[in-house]
């Protein structure tokens, strides 16, 4: 299945892609792709329902919708820093041994082509397309990394908007540059594991205005999205529904020399093999 | 007033301190204390409702009853690293020249006298009394200082658990030594600002089985709970409901020669002036 929110923010209501470009509302069933929908074996309720309404029920013309985040606002949004081998070494860091682990504010989430909007005193606003991974059962503690397939609800395409003047210059944790209002388009669909052949080999861009500036694939990911759900659930109980970004591969503005920050009236397009493509216009400060 | 949360861990009904040890029930009027409630002003709606209970309604006493966190789930956890200049010292860290800023899951929030667990894996468990600050409003990019006072529903004492060696030898952020389950017990109780008549000068204590550990006083804090709050507006969205903690003074087992850790069978008792105590037995991992 491919699971979408549809209408405007705030009022998203649950629906499933039928084709590629039309809808089937799932609302009177679903109250929200959150937590009790992932937690109570909610994906394996909807999917005969889905699979009826889409050979009988009313299609919905996706076209001039918009589009919401995939999910609900989770528990908490958990990123890997560095975790493609060439994305570490374009920022002169030092390959992790381990996966590195930070947060964004889980109200950074926003549908896929939604303004991007640069924060107040921001100098270094940066994009980064990142492969989601979407929790799909309370998990704590797991025996084995094969166990980890067992607890995903889907892959979601991301943009891990960052701000790194306020992440690496204003004192210590990151969060701080990753955490500003906006900063984390997801979707445009949660991608059912059973759809993606395999998630460690999938192609990925990111173009500014129309420039290609990241290719790279799943495949150069130094901790697979399995290794990465096993390992923090060693340290942390990961809720239904809680959002992974996994890293980013090599072109990030950071990367350039001299480096390329996002300007007001940037356009931001970005695709995932088989997750869909987003598309932002990046706004001004409030 | 002083709110909390009375009942078996996941069924807590919202309530409000009468005296020492007795509560009214406000479980007809809110459905819990959340985003919700502090974000539509509950705190003004319910306080002539407490008042005409407590001098006509049924009071319930206290004792016997489990106590949760005085919080329903918050959206965010976030912590201010080093912010007492003793403890910074006592660390062998600097001194920092504006806010470290980290984060817990939200699912570590536990009540005032719940177990602590040790994590699997876990050498290095300590201690950290703080202040605790509950947001009161959706909070932006505060113009000042000042303006915080308006945007904070309480202060409430916590227990930062944290997990040495996760936080520091396991590469990178903070978040790792903090996220823990149970490992952040708040309460006993939500005091409201007008409760507490400096809060930047609180005394702070700690016990581990009986010794005094930690000792100290909001009066040291670097940065003082109003300067926390615009500070960290300027970076993201905080919600009504969100819990920050602002840091711990002196004593934590990190900072002895040798260091001291939590080991399963202590007990851990903590106060703030004001602001209630708690008891915690330390029990051994899942």
């Amino acid at each position: 299945m491919k699971l979408l929110r549809i209408g405007p923010a705030g009022r998203e209501k649950p629906a499933a892609l039928v084709g590629d470009d039309e809808v089937v509302d799932v609302s009177d069933i679903v109250t929200d792709f959150d937590d009790s929908f992932f937690g109570s074996g909610g994906l394996a309720r909807i999917a005969p329902i889905v699979a009826e309404r889409a050979r009988t029920g009313e299609r919905i013309p996706l076209a001039g919708r918009r589009i919401g985040a995939p999910i609900a606002r989770p528990h908490q949004i958990i990123c890997v820093g560095l975790n493609y081998s060439d994305h570490a070494k374009e920022t002169g860091q030092a390959v992790p041994t381990e996966p590195i682990l930070f947060t964004k504010s889980p109200n950074t989430l926003v549908g896929p082509n939604d303004d991007v909007r640069i924060p107040r005193g921001s100098t270094k606003p940066d994009w980064e397309v990142e492969l989601g991974i979407v929790i799909g059962a309370r998990t704590s503690y797991l025996d084995s990394v094969e166990q980890a397939r067992d607890h995903i609800a889907g892959w979601v395409l991301v943009n891990d908007v960052s701000e790194r003047a306020f992440q690496m210059e204003r004192g210590g944790q990151w969060l701080k540059g990753k955490s500003a209002e906006t900063f984390n388009p997801a979707g445009p669909w949660l991608v059912t594991p059973d759809e993606v052949a395999d998630v460690t080999d999938l192609g990925m861009w990111l173009d500014v205005n129309g420039e290609r500036r990241q290719t790279g694939s799943t495949a150069t990911m130094i901790f697979d999205p399995f290794v990465i759900v096993h390992y923090i659930s060693q340290f942390m109980v990961l809720e239904p529904g809680d959002l992974i970004n996994t890293g980013t591969p090599p072109g990030v503005g950071m990367g350039f020399v001299p480096p390329v920050w996002l300007r007001e009236g940037d356009t931001i397009e970005l695709g995932i093999d088989g997750l869909g493509a987003q598309r932002q216009t990046v706004i001004g400060p409030r």
